[in-house]
């Protein structure tokens, strides 16, 4: 699978630190984003829908990585770009490269899963529904 | 009134930011911190808490100031003095000053209001239960 | 004064707490990024500029306050709206409404003062260039 | 090796989104929080130090990676365990447990290499100096 989804970004003085450049823990927010603005253009929500059975559904995040190669400074503008490397019965892998021009900055990796989350109920992994499911295979590489 | 309450906490990396400093939103986040420490000191949680009425009860935030008059740094630590200047009929207002040793580093304000935080309906100011009130009014000076 | 600048901003997850809601402190990095934004439409940058002298200079914050009229939520848009309350000396000091629709969200004010930030040195306070002082007051009402 | 370091972290309010539970880009924070206060615990600072020959030295990271097993909520206390996995010649990495009681909530991986961050230069890797190298050496598992 390679579909895919791009954006952009715009490094604010929030996500700077007194190294000069972006704290790291930042781009595993700017990788969040991108997946939710990815779903959002898919009609879906990362958290707060609802299923067919009245459950509350969102997408926990399971793991993720990512591995830094250039820094990035305060007003610049990061590409985003987002692919889907594999979508499982119930949780979905997304590589994440960050650029700027030809530069790499960095490259993550995020595994969420689509789950059951209650509000005083234990949070629950559940099979992706069909129609999420063909929705996101319907994204073009 | 005069009830008071005080803690240190020391200045993380990702509190910084490019100007080598403390972000000044950061100081926002120490004072509500301080707060939640106070209210913990007592019992008490700022959210999630359950009344008598079996409501969820929480503090959301009115208003919130602050004068910033010395720059902090990085593993600094600082004192923090939280004062209760306001006891109202459903809100308090605290004073919480940041120094460093003899050096005043800020002086913040924050308006917290009591409330019904039921999920899913409108967040709703609730009279301060005499018992809650009774043990804020314990606090010594 | 009227000056004004006007833009807006997407609720993100991380910009959320659990009670469901924008975390209060999210507000003055949004006013700050705001801010940010209106200096950048001026060809400035708020951090890491040089002056003629050879000095670092920027703007940092000497006090800030919001206060909070009704929640706002997750992938919700808000409206920022900045107006220039003040330009004095050496400061500048911003109005700046937050709303949804017709709703009002917050209310915020910042102030921060023009400063020679030379790394090592203690940051002082300096006179707003002419230049730049003519750029922000032809900025239209 | 297995030098290790053990502290622990109250979750703050500030910490959690509207799921509910701990964002998971605050796993990295507290994972570096724990590097920083080992360092700390050794005579050492994570950025900003100066080495025999002038330079600023810090510690950018090359890489993070955390996997999420249980979600952690408002005003726990998790215990945070870093192991020093690999010292190399130029760089340093850690895992990093985090727990409360007997339950394991996230693992962390971070690898962080020693630089010259002289302001106004490029970041360049420099190898990790005696000194250093045997305070490390000296931690005991």
């Amino acid at each position: 699978m390679a579909h895919e989804y791009r954006t952009r970004r715009r490094i604010e003085f929030v996500d700077t630190d007194m190294a000069g450049i972006v704290h790291f823990s930042r781009f595993y927010v700017l990788m969040e984003q991108a997946e939710h603005e990815f779903l959002r253009s898919l009609g879906l929500s990362v958290h707060g829908g609802v299923d067919a059975d009245g459950n509350t559904v969102g997408w926990p995040r399971l793991a993720a990585s990512c591995t830094f190669s250039s820094p990035a400074y305060f007003e610049q503008e990061l590409d985003i770009h987002l692919t889907i490397r594999r979508l499982g019965d119930k949780s979905m892998t997304y590589d994440c490269l960050f650029s700027r021009g030809e530069t790499e900055i960095a490259r993550g990796e995020l595994t969420a899963v689509y789950c059951r989350c209650n509000p005083g109920e234990a949070i629950e992994a559940m099979t992706i529904p069909p129609g999420i499911r063909s929705m996101i295979e319907a994204v073009p590489a």
